[in-house]
């Protein structure tokens, strides 16, 4: 089974991933944690150059082609093989990120995005679990964490454009996206989601 | 004015570019000489990633969406804003190149990378110089100048199949792209060369 969890910035993806982790480990499942733009050390380094504020900027065709690129190896050499022998693959982001944040945040053309998809990704996930909250919400806790990444330090707008569109994908694909209020404990968000989950075992 | 150089490794690209960027600025024109994959800080850390052999195996379309990634931040920052300022741009591979290597060497879908390029890529050349030279002559060229990159390490029927598809190109597309015999010397190619370059000025 393939799963993957999307949301804006600090809406606690990193701490559910690791809750249903654990939870399905101790339930003997065969679990592989991984995250976009990354999972490989070839797509990581495709990540460094997406998240590292650099004096050049970076063009919203370039960023898209790189996220897609990554998104390609990461396929082809860690979720196919894992989702092959049975595994149950969380991946922190996938593509509904690319549409929230490269046509809905950076406003690229929507028809660019899913004819990548349409040509460079062979499997979709089962599950989308959206975490949302409230914008301000997320970046406070993302200001805490660490010095911002290029995509943290966009302004409260861009994200509210990411969160509708991340609404509009829910309301499109309702039998793949499950949307969990982030501002519930992260414990009543991990049950929520593991209900879902058992369900679809 | 928008020049291309294609060819398999070793045909003297590099040496033709020199000679006519010597040429051209001493009649007064205006010159850049640039090179895919790179030619901007950022496509040029996207060139270093493609050309590194790597103990992970790079899939063909991760390669080929990394190359289009660092032409789009190419094109955004170098190629289109020279043009705009009526500079000529002298550039080492473009679009050809995509095809003869990723379709005719790696065998991936011709329509992927014809998509690729009507999404992503605003401007083709005006001209395009296509060194040719049977496959051998260049490789021993190659192997002389430094350690061999990820696709100088390519065997020879991948360079055979390269060379085809640029003939291939050629064909389809007389007005666009010169055929130069790379078995002639520098100064003979160069001043072929220059007689097409200045009939287009």
């Amino acid at each position: 089974m393939f799963i993957s969890f999307e949301g804006t910035e600090g809406v606690g993806k990193s701490t559910l991933i690791a809750t249903l982790q654990a939870t399905l480990v101790a339930q003997q499942y065969d679990v592989i944690l991984t995250r976009e733009p990354g999972g490989t050390p070839l797509a990581e380094k495709i990540r460094q150059l997406l998240l590292q504020p650099d004096q050049e900027k970076m063009c919203a065709s370039t960023e898209l082609l790189l996220i897609y690129a990554a998104r390609a190896q990461h396929l082809d050499q860690v979720i196919l093989p894992a989702l092959n022998a049975n595994k149950i693959v969380l991946c922190d982001r996938f593509v509904d990120a690319s549409i929230a944040y490269q046509c809905g945040g950076r406003g690229l053309d929507r028809q660019h995005i899913d004819l990548l998809t349409e040509n460079f990704v062979s499997r979709l996930p089962d599950i989308t679990f959206w975490l949302d909250a409230p914008v301000e919400v997320g970046m406070q806790r993302a200001q805490k964490r660490a010095a911002l990444d290029r995509f943290e330090q966009e302004k409260t707008e861009f994200f509210n454009r990411v969160r509708q569109t991340y609404q509009a994908i829910a309301t499109q694909s309702p039998q793949r996206v499950v949307c969990l209020d982030a501002t519930q404990t992260p414990k009543q968000i991990a049950e929520i989601a593991l209900q879902y989950i058992r369900q679809k075992i």
